[in-house]
C-alpha cells in the first residue's frame, strides 16, 4: 500500500475527483485510488469513514486526512512538490490562485446543466446564462494565454493546478458544443491532449454503467 | 494612498468582502478601502477596472490583481504573512485549507436562502436541507474547537484564514436564531466578540439603505 491514497467517486461523472488525480498522475507521484461508487444507497456509509464532508475527492497521507478538490491540490503542492503545483511567480501565482478559487465556487449553471460526463457526446442547448459563463471562461482562458502562454502551452506555460481545475471543463465544452475563441480552443485542446487526460476519459469510457446523478446528462 | 486596495461591496450584505476584509484588518496590515454599492446599475461598469470577475472582493496591490476571496486571503498570508495566515502545523493547515475550501464552494442553500444582512434579526425557517447545511457546519466547528481550542478561543488556536471564511457564518446563525451544540455556539460567540467583526457589523448597520439583492432578507 502506498502512502498516499486517493478517495474517488466514479471517473465517468466526478469532475471533482479528476482534479487532485490529475495532479498526482502528471507529477509523477505514486497513490492508491480508493473508487467509491457515488448515488448508491450505501455511499454515505461507506465515505464516513474517509470523508468527513462525505463527498469525494479526499486525500489520506499518514495521520492526515484532506477533503475538498482544491485543498487537497493546495496539500499535494506543499507537502510533495514543494510548492511547485503553483506558478514560481508570485504574480502568475496569485492569477493562478484566483482563476481556480472562481471555477471552484462560481459557474452554478455550467455546473447543474452542463455536469462533465466523458460518456456523452452531445450538443447541449445554450440559455443566455449557459452562454455568459461560457464567456467567462473563455475570457480566462485566452487572456491568461496571451500574457502567460509564450513559454508553454498550458494556463500558465508550465503545468500547474489551474490546469488541472479547468481540465473537467474543457471535457463539457467539447462534448457538448460550446463554442470558444481561437485562443482559448486552443488551450483546451492542449488539455485534452494531456496524455492523463485522456487516460482519465478512456478509463471513464470503460466504467459500468451506473446510475447518472441526478440532472447529469445522459449517456450516448 | 496605501499599496495596497481592498474592493468591497456594501457590507451590510458582503459576506464574501468581509473575509478578506477581516483577516487584513486582525492582522494589523495598513489598506485602502474601494466601496463599490452592489446591485446599482453601474456596478459591472465601476467594477470592470476593479475586478477581473466583475464581482467583489478583490485586491489590488502593486501591479498584481487578486480576485475571489479564498484566493485572496491566499495572497495575504503569503505575501504580508509569511504564511501565518494559516496554521503552522501542516495537519492542522490542511484542515483549515479543508474546511475554507468547503465553505467557499458548498452549502448552497444556506447562501441562497440564509445570507448575511447585518441588519436583520429575525427568525427564518429552517427547512431539512437548512438544516442539514447547520449540521454539517456545526459538526466542522465543534469537531475543529474539541481537537485544536485548548491553546486559544479560534478554530485552530490561534486567529486564521479559517476564523475569516465562517465569520459571516456567524452573523447568519446568530441573526437568523440557528440552534447550535454547545462548541459550536462557543465558537460562534468567540467569532461574534472578535473587535473587527463587531467594527463590521456596525459600520453595515451604519451604512444607507440600499435595495437588498434579489432573495435577501430585508432589514427588520
Ligand atoms: N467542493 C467539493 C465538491 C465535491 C463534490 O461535489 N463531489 C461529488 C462528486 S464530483 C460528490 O461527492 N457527490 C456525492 C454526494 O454529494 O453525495 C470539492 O471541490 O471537492
Ligand atoms: N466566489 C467569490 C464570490 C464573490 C461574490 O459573489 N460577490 C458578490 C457580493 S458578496 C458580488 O460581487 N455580487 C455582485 C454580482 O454578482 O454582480 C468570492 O469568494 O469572492
Amino acid at each position: 500500500m502506498s502512502a498516499i491514497r486517493l478517495v474517488i467517486g466514479n471517473k465517468n461523472f466526478s469532475s471533482w475527483s479528476m482534479r487532485p488525480w490529475l495532479l498526482l498522475k502528471q507529477s509523477d507521484i505514486a497513490f492508491d485510488e480508493v473508487s467509491v461508487p457515488l448515488y448508491q444507497r450505501n455511499t454515505a456509509e461507506k465515505l464516513g469513514p474517509l470523508s468527513p464532508s462525505l463527498k469525494v475527492p479526499a486525500l489520506i497521507h499518514q495521520q492526515t486526512t484532506v477533503w475538498d478538490s482544491l485543498a487537497i491540490c493546495e496539500y499535494i503542492s506543499e507537502a510533495f512538490l514543494d510548492g511547485r503545483g503553483w506558478p514560481a511567480s508570485p504574480r502568475k501565482r496569485a492569477t493562478a490562485r484566483s482563476v481556480c478559487a472562481e471555477i471552484h465556487s462560481e459557474f452554478p449553471n455550467l455546473k447543474k446543466d452542463w455536469p462533465m460526463n466523458c460518456k456523452a457526446v452531445v450538443e447541449l442547448a445554450r440559455p443566455e446564462v449557459i452562454e455568459n459563463e461560457i464567456a467567462r471562461i473563455d475570457a480566462i482562458w485566452s487572456c491568461c494565454r496571451r500574457k502567460y502562454g509564450v513559454d508553454g502551452d498550458y494556463m500558465f506555460g508550465r503545468f500547474s493546478i489551474a490546469d488541472c481545475m479547468y481540465a473537467p471543463v474543457a471535457i463539457s465544452f467539447h462534448n457538448y458544443g460550446a463554442i470558444l475563441s481561437t485562443e482559448a480552443r486552443k488551450y483546451a485542446d492542449t488539455l485534452l491532449a494531456n496524455p492523463w487526460v485522456r487516460e482519465w476519459i478512456s478509463l471513464a469510457q470503460a466504467e459500468q454503467d451506473i446510475q447518472a446523478p441526478m440532472g447529469a446528462v445522459s449517456n450516448m
